[in-house]
């Protein structure tokens, strides 16, 4: 289909906002069919897809557009810290409504911008759309880079790993309780990708996972990919002052590093929350302080 | 976000319909933060992302499912067709109503997969959400290869070259025209994105572009690309028998090769259509039997 006239606009705006010359990574970026990437030699592709959908991952009425689109790009950003990626190109697909203001797309490209900017990563293309509704539709693609054979997956830990978090919990949850609540907030919440301290950890962690979906629930992906269980210590938790143990347990959207380790990880990187125990059949996943806690990822906006 | 029940299921019927062991070029595909690719040394990496919306792509009451999973992967593979890339890995995002039929799901994942399957491509990922309203909304990523420097692009055309055009043109636009009338077709017109002569043209076409938004506006975006005009013949068109010289002109959804070359290509391969002019200042793009031919690319669904 070709593009109507406010996505022709949109297009150049894209084009603009982000013209690139070609550079010995990327080749091509926006304006043909496919952009042409040249990664390193000796280096594995790392790629991730993540949409960002109005009234399911934002709300416009409580979300600035430009933290929308710092949070779109975050997203994928972490999935490549998680696997100690080091970012190569982006790709963003975006469907507007016909009537949206532009200052909001101004604004939504200006934060996805400047985190891309932060982290050394190029939007190398995408695609446009009018939206079929008065929802704004985004699809983040995130590529991304490490030598070959070091990338972290989830499915490396081991009965006596410690298990690591980064930074602090629950922020992202305790502040969009207040937004709903119909409270103000000082400054939203822009998680930044623990991209250095994942490419630190590719020779030191046995699994890795970002938490997106909420401590409980990505530790159950971590122990099920691992075929481990895990055991926390509730006292160790870093919580972020602002928030509840519900909501560093199960909040989503922090985007901090969950890894294991057998290595000593210095406090100045991570805390060590609980240790990998061998699985045992009928036993949960996780328990903490020797309760079972069953994954209670947290949702936005129940329908 | 964490997946809901549905979306759950939906995880799960991907995972089966498209499980895969690791191979040599996809160390690891769905379930894990980001799949892991390790394309052949000396090749560059071909991206392209291309949205299938509901009611702007595609019309649940015009489109069988399965045509619908068909063309949304035909679409990223026609890109990837025109820069003379090999398929490497496919990435599905998709968004689905909650109260959609799983019947449809289940029909679309088949008519996505069975174009999977004879183009060699895996599917290595992608994402899933409830969508925000009643619309599908899905967006499908491809990553492909070609010798590094052998990729095909827009903007190589010169001055005396040949325009060919692959297979019969107008079908598309013809079977939407009909669709629209409220009559019946007895087969769905599935496009066939012709990565075998993509391949081959690495080494024999100039510039080259998939024809998705119609012929007077995709060689209009290679005119432009490559600083050059272009004189059509109109009674070389290979019109296919159901469409008018209209449909050929300007309807989309063809995904057929449209390239230019200094050789002489077999009538097997493509059919010459005009030829590539000098720039020259105020003069229109394209010409047709000597006419200007403004792009008017065609729309499927006006708003």
């Amino acid at each position: 289909m070709p593009p109507k006239k406010g996505e022709l606009a949109l297009i150049a705006q894209i084009r603009q906002q982000f013209a690139t010359s070609p550079t010995a990574l990327i080749a091509k970026g926006i304006g043909d069919d496919c952009a042409i990437l040249r990664p390193p030699t000796g280096t594995e592709i790392l790629v991730t897809t993540d949409f960002t959908l109005e009234d399911r991952h934002f709300r416009r009425d409580l979300h600035p557009a430009r933290v929308v689109g710092h949070r779109c790009l975050a997203r994928g950003l972490s999935d490549l810290a998680a696997m100690g990626a080091t970012p190569l190109a982006a790709f963003l697909s975006l469907a507007l409504p016909k009537d949206l203001p532009s200052a909001w797309t101004r604004q939504f490209l200006q934060g996805l911008q400047s985190l891309a900017q932060a982290s050394k990563v190029t939007l190398a293309g995408g695609d446009t759309a009018q939206s079929p509704t008065h929802h704004i539709l985004a699809d983040i693609v995130l590529l991304g880079t490490a030598p070959t054979g070091t990338s972290l997956r989830r499915s490396g830990a081991k009965p006596g790993d410690r298990i690591y978090v980064t930074g602090q919990l629950g922020a992202a949850a305790a502040q969009l309780r207040t937004l709903l609540a119909g409270g103000k907030v000082r400054t939203h919440h822009l998680p930044q990708p623990r991209l250095a301290i994942g490419r630190k950890l590719r020779t030191k962690a046995t699994a890795c996972i970002d938490l997106s979906d909420g401590l409980s629930t990505d530790l159950t992906h971590l122990c099920e990919a691992s075929k481990v269980r895990a055991e926390l210590d509730l006292a160790s938790l870093p919580i972020h002052p602002t928030a509840t143990q519900n909501d560093a347990l199960h909040g989503g959207e922090d985007y901090e590093l969950l890894f294991t380790s057998s290595a000593r990880i210095p406090k100045s990187i991570a805390t060590p929350i609980g240790r990998i125990l061998k699985p045992q059949k009928n036993h949960p996943s996780i328990t903490a302080d020797g309760i079972p806690l069953p994954p209670q990822g947290w949702e936005h906006f129940k329908q």
